[in-house]
């Protein structure tokens, strides 16, 4: 019943569906019970029961180590997925679980908690499934309707798929985010002087949005490296060689090559979406 | 008279100075006139005859190699300042001029060209001045009055300072947003199938926000890196250092340190300024 929880039960109900919410805490029970993001909600697994569609809106790190309760508390029958931002661990541990699609609702992450849910969160933004050989059509057809009842935008990839692209599109962008922040310190710091005071004051909004995804959530950031690892690190390794080709460039004077490269980077920005996407 | 020089037009003449402005084509005279940037424009550069006070708000390849016709037009006794995002080549190239004074306004850099000025772009902005042993008090005290006037955040550092502090939160992050985009696309591409179309398809705001100044305009971001050779070329290596660090922890799976890094990087981001700034 958190951010993607919350934002799920709110858009179920007035997309009339009857949504049963189980949380840890009898606190965030209540609160989301006044909240209204679901018909009801309880700290007991029992609530679980009779519902057609679990959807398992857990941090990574819970999801993939699942509490023995829930697992034996899933409703015979029912269709089992989850929110997650990697795949691959993912369907590792779920894969076999009878009625269990795989996918990653894409939505803000900015904020967290009980009190983050809202209403139209999933509109207009990608809900990927990544199917495998063992899950059901009629499972992986039946999370589909609930993507299409958000007004998601629907995508089927492979878990592998997803979770390189992610690691360029998702992951990346915090750690390079990071690490902005991180050389500005340090890189002031190591100077003489005024230096730190400065940075600080001459910080314009191209470095805010540079270092916002950088300056986010770090456990998250944390969960995203750590279950994504293969492919973070794959993508980190591009992104240095990347630094060290404009390093090169810099450092042999080569601008007409710097020119084009920044140039053929202004044409790839408006094939990535160019700030039209909303959410995160 | 493009964003710089129209924006200062516009906010002089409304705290009531006379404003003249000199550029180099026709079509651009007429459209300033007509847009009322100045109170006069004009291609001859007799308009600077009488001028107390000459801005050169030119990009930085024709301030660094400025036109001979240009300094000789300089009214003899008049305060000369200039706009430049970098001030030793600046200082190296000025500095001797009589009445000169290093100073840059920090404003947006998206927009350019007759049609960008308006009115209040310097509010609130940082405006920074970098005298050097050469400099008159008394002119600097005639370019302060000007950002005062403007409501900019007046703010005096070395030639060297400046630079630095620009490469690490100005030149620096175009080039690691632009490497983002480099790496999103060459890391897909390198993947068989899906993966180009999929991370179009699935990139999101925190994407187009890392990546929003490394798509901006190519030349500017060149001639920054250009200018500012040695302190980018310094600021490139720090840079490539961290993610190498950073590599270095997910290669090894230290979460724990991962994650101070990551906490530390949410406190850094409020210190310089988290987005409360405008302009760039």
């Amino acid at each position: 019943m958190g951010l993607i929880g919350g934002s799920l039960g709110l858009d179920l109900q007035a997309a009339g569906a009857v949504v049963h919410g189980l949380v840890h805490r009898q606190a965030t029970a209540e609160r989301a019970t006044a909240r209204g993001l679901a018909t009801r909600v309880s700290t007991e697994t029992a609530v679980l029961r009779d519902c057609a569609i679990v959807i398992l809106a857990l941090p990574l790190d819970r999801l993939l180590e699942p509490d023995p309760t829930l697992l034996a508390a899933l409703p015979p029958g029912a269709v089992v997925t989850d929110v997650g931002s990697v795949k691959r661990p993912v369907l590792e541990r779920w894969g076999d679980v009878p009625g269990f699609v795989g996918s990653h609702p894409m939505a803000g992450t900015a904020e967290a908690g009980v009190e983050a849910g809202r209403s139209g969160l999933f509109r207009g933004r990608p809900w990927v499934a990544t199917p495998d050989e063992r899950t059901d059509p009629g499972a992986l057809a039946a999370v589909r309707q609930v993507a299409d009842a958000l007004g998601a935008r629907w995508r089927c990839c492979s878990p592998a798929d997803h979770d390189m692209a992610v690691a360029l599109i998702s992951h990346l962008p915090v750690l390079v985010s990071a690490a902005l922040l991180q050389t500005a310190d340090r890189g002031a710091a190591a100077e003489a002087g005024d230096i730190p005071a400065l940075v600080r004051s001459l910080a314009s909004s191209g470095f805010a949005d540079t270092t916002r995804v950088g300056g986010g959530n770090p456990e998250l950031g944390t969960l995203m490296a750590r279950c994504n690892r293969q492919a973070v690190r794959l993508a980190l390794a591009r992104y240095r060689q990347t630094i060290a080709a404009l390093e090169a460039l810099v450092e042999s004077g080569n601008w007409q090559e710097l020119r084009q490269e920044l140039g053929a980077c202004a044409t790839l920005r408006e094939e990535f979406g160019g700030g039209n996407h909303q959410g995160g």
